[in-house]
């Protein structure tokens, strides 16, 4: 079996790669990709190939007759998520896994952080050298507040709201998810985009997962920003073409958003001169919210896992076509 | 009956109290306090009263015959936490009750937010604009790690300790509390101070809730900073006075710690010139971890509740004395 890997790794994880898919042959790219988020470009390898392992271009695992299984090493797979890709795929016969198992945990994490250090105002406070009893002190006391029994609203619910839904349980907070289809047996409130407006209307944090894909382009519009409600928190987690920016820039400068935390915009990183990094109360981190320690190597081990399924003809874990 | 309050309140906040306290008497100081932390100072009219909430002078409190109930406006409640002061009030009859139940939930919020916020560094990625792919921003990532199946000591195994453990829950650490006396059937691993030196050389992250009183002064020196694990990171939420700051500083500045977060110093706050402003990687809020949007109403609500208890001689909540 011959495997495609357009992976950036450091030796621990080449090495970790090596080991786990012997005896079976690693191919790679010609020429390597620019990270792991970004395409290695048509590559004539994919042809010759089982299995790929990265983020191959989306042409070319379609001209592969012999490629049977891609597994993205990412949470998001626009590339591939339309639906010429996924009808060839399906004719085709072809297997594709995401990595979620790898990001919804690290994801989850960063949007709790984002959320708690917004209620515990952590950059203002953080910054403030009071004094007990000052007026400065008991204004900036009495803007913090709790996350409990807030309600909270989860646009996109796979794994990572699923993951974040877990951590935030003992918060008793109210959460309302909202997603394409509904599917019977939720253990929370699930609604599609045409019943949103209620849940948004309550939501004192409305937290953006959607991946990006035709139908959630600029999904959080200047229209969805109206009905929020005054003072609520927005974040985004998931990808800077779901949101309307202007808008978002607007709604934060008339006071509608009391804050905004962004690990995701549109381009990545903002120009310098974008209005966003000067918005009040507009909080940016460089798309790092699935990063942690190793991610190569955990990459690698979920590869592995799906390998081993994948040669035994087990389900394999992520599949999302 | 008369009730001696010496909190500065807003009007909503006295509103509810008169309210609720009716048809009883509300006497006041003629000096008010200068915040909630502070002492209102001896005041004669604590001798003509059954019962106090806020901060009331110590000595004064206890030369008052007729005090029958002392319900302390914060969770610390370091002066009157003496031998000298327990004594008088077990023979007394005096009970003392603190407000835990209202700062627990926030306290436990902010550490948690303290924990997310260092695990996601986001006082560096917040400061970070660096482009995916590039050198910075792959140190930037990997930098980041998760919460999840780290080691965490709590120091002081109180109300906090106790929620913040809740919140916890979810995220698969492994907790170690230490507290003064063991008691049975606890659900996590407990240890007392003699016992801390192997729980501390495993932690992750090491979580200081110890009140001020005399077995805690400096109870962190630098004896105990260097049982702890390399990298780990150590926060405060309890009392300044309980920490060897000049030991915390060597610390960090050695890279044996990797981080501190302290909401509370020894003086607050700290000085302009003193040396953690400028230590790396220490990160200060002015004391607010208990602060919360209508904090006065809160205490004022657990006061009149233990008003109704304390009147229907019903077991008190928060009873510390």
């Amino acid at each position: 079996m011959k495997i495609f890997t357009d992976m950036i790794m450091d030796d621990a994880a080449w090495k970790l790669l090596r080991d786990g898919v012997a005896p079976h042959e690693i191919v790679t790219p010609e020429e390597p990709a620019a990270s792991v988020l970004s395409n290695s470009g048509a590559d004539p390898a994919l042809a010759e190939v089982d299995a790929a392992f990265g983020q191959p271009d989306a042409a070319a695992v379609l001209q592969s007759s012999r490629l049977r299984w891609l597994h993205v090493a990412s949470a998001g797979y626009t590339r591939y998520d339309t639906n010429e890709f996924r009808n060839a795929a399906r004719t085709r016969g072809l297997v594709v896994t995401n990595s979620s198992a790898v990001y919804a945990q690290p994801c989850a994490e960063h949007v709790i952080a984002f959320m708690l250090a917004q209620v515990r105002q952590l950059p203002a406070s953080l910054a403030n050298r009071s004094e007990n009893g000052s007026n400065d002190w008991n204004v900036l006391r009495d803007s913090c507040s709790l996350l409990r029994e807030q309600n909270v609203v989860i646009l996109g619910f796979g794994a990572i709201a699923k993951h974040l839904i877990d951590l935030l349980r003992p918060f008793d907070v109210r959460v309302t998810a909202m997603r394409r289809k509904l599917a019977p047996g939720e253990n929370i409130p699930v609604v599609t985009s045409e019943q949103l407006s209620d849940a948004l209307a309550e939501a004192d944090h409305v937290v953006n997962i959607l991946p990006a894909n035709s139908e959630s382009a600029r999904f959080m519009s200047a229209a969805r920003f109206a009905e929020m409600k005054r003072g609520a928190i927005f974040y985004n987690i998931g990808r800077g073409s779901t949101v309307d920016q202007d808008a978002l820039a607007a709604a934060l400068h008339s006071g509608l958003l009391a804050a905004a935390w962004l690990d995701v915009t549109e381009p990545e990183p903002l120009p310098p001169g974008h209005p966003l990094w000067k918005t009040p109360n507009c909080f940016i981190t460089p798309h790092i919210a699935g990063g942690h320690r190793n991610e190569m190597q955990s990459l690698v081990r979920h590869f592995l896992d799906n390998l081993r399924r994948f040669l035994e003809g087990a389900p394999l874990r992520d599949r999302v076509m």
